[in-house]
């Protein structure tokens, strides 16, 4: 999928959000504990409830690692699902890697060829050949960390380089963003960092920014729009915990489309507001 | 496993070999490819011709990802096999993991609780909360990313902190010691930076160093030893596709023993002439 393909949907749906399946098996309702793939049980139900509403889910491996093959398969089922019954939403592999060249390249194929991810957020720590060979796929993204949206953000990121004395964050944005183009590169920036945004905004005009931290994190969707928003949207906006939690019981799947169709009326506003749609 | 436990079995073997398990699928001899996990088969035969020349093995979870659920059936196998057969051994995830924390909790209960890893390799560019759910299991290491081997190093590492005008990597080690101690924390230097692991001792005089590099990346083994060496030993020196795959025949494992034999013979050199055996 390319740039123009996802502001289409965006346009189509009024919608920039992401859901994050951050699907902890301890959270899970009861009535599906006792599945034999629980987690893609409930990744299901809530894809199904939700699809309207979102252009994109984004998958966080930790919690389908931590279920060793099981949790793996949940995994593939998940995206299967997705793809087979809802070909125009983005997914997201949101596995942080980065490693020297040979290794990146398989991690590559390993979420791009085996998994059909749209694409992988990456670390930029490793510099350029840790993160190139996910942008060599056609039609495939990486989504570098550019400022996150937790405490530790602080340590590293707020580094200031010395010269231009600009923070950590900035400097990996201007360098990197010509390994790629406004088609294969989106940068992470933290709903918790909005007086940050627009300053990224002005390095990078075209690209993609997905910014995860509303709810639980404590972003604010106003803010982030108000900052990120570009000619074509440019912006995905990831809810995680505040749309797939929102109600524990059996019909959990309601509470999730409830919280969803908030988020995405807050965001139909913006983009009218933005002359978007 | 303590630093000192990893120290009494450095001097029992004269050895400071960490042999990287980068099992390449595509590198297999033939006759292991129609074997159900042939990863584990090659694995196998390598621990078993070397573990009284190695005192840690560091399989790369890129190897074993890129195959599904066979790679990491081959990994956890291997694990397995290291642990019941040669308990001694260190075994190393270098999986360079690194999220918000609660997500980082689920990737360390994944590799120290689901894998029984001695230590997970973890990318510092998230801070404090990514790193530290790492640093809570007994005898469990995180092994932090400093300055790695490969070109792409010079893209963020190497950029200087305003203020004393370090570079990123030096802040890197500065804050992170104090989220751990010598006994759950270790660091990752590159071989091919010899020159600047001397300044990275004086940062961290007890800590271990993984010094990844040697080989096909270009580190000498002299040169990494005699910068980084302290009282303890204090480094593992990692060698990977020079050791595994020294011999393409079937007789790899003869190959990989050869090659091991010939790095920890020079080893015993280095530990003698620092007196440390």
């Amino acid at each position: 999928m390319n740039a123009r393909q996802l502001f289409e949907q965006i346009k189509e749906k009024s919608s920039y959000l992401c859901i994050g399946l951050d699907t902890d098996f301890n959270k899970l309702p009861k009535i599906l504990m006792e599945k034999e793939y629980p987690l893609f049980e409930f990744n299901k139900r809530i894809v199904r409830a939700t699809s309207d509403l979102a252009v994109a889910y984004k998958p966080n491996l930790a919690f389908y690692e931590n279920l060793g093959a099981a949790g793996l398969m949940s995994l593939e089922m998940t995206v299967n699902y997705i793809r087979s019954h809802f070909p125009e939403i983005f997914i997201i592999a949101d596995a942080k890697r980065g490693d020297i060249g040979n290794s990146s390249r398989l991690y590559a194929s390993a979420f791009f060829r085996n998994y059909d991810f749209d694409a992988v957020t990456v670390s930029p720590y490793m510099g350029a050949d840790s993160v190139k060979p996910f942008l060599e796929y056609p039609d495939k993204w990486a989504v570098l960390l550019a400022l996150t949206s937790n405490e530790g953000a602080e340590d590293f990121q707020f580094q200031k380089i010395a010269g231009k004395r600009e923070p950590l964050f900035q400097k990996v944005v201007q360098i990197s963003k010509s390994w790629g183009n406004e088609n294969n590169l989106m940068y992470v920036v933290g709903a918790t960092q909005a007086e940050w945004l627009k300053k990224i905004r002005r390095i990078i005009p075209e690209h993609f920014i997905l910014i995860p931290g509303l709810g639980a994190q404590g972003g604010s969707l106003e803010e982030v729009s108000l900052a990120g928003m570009n000619s074509q949207c440019g912006i995905l906006v990831n809810a995680s915990r505040s749309v797939i939690y929102a109600d524990s019981t059996s019909k959990f799947d309601e509470g999730a489309r409830a919280a969803a169709q908030e988020i995405q009326t807050r965001m139909a506003g913006y983009l009218k507001n933005a002359r978007l749609i």
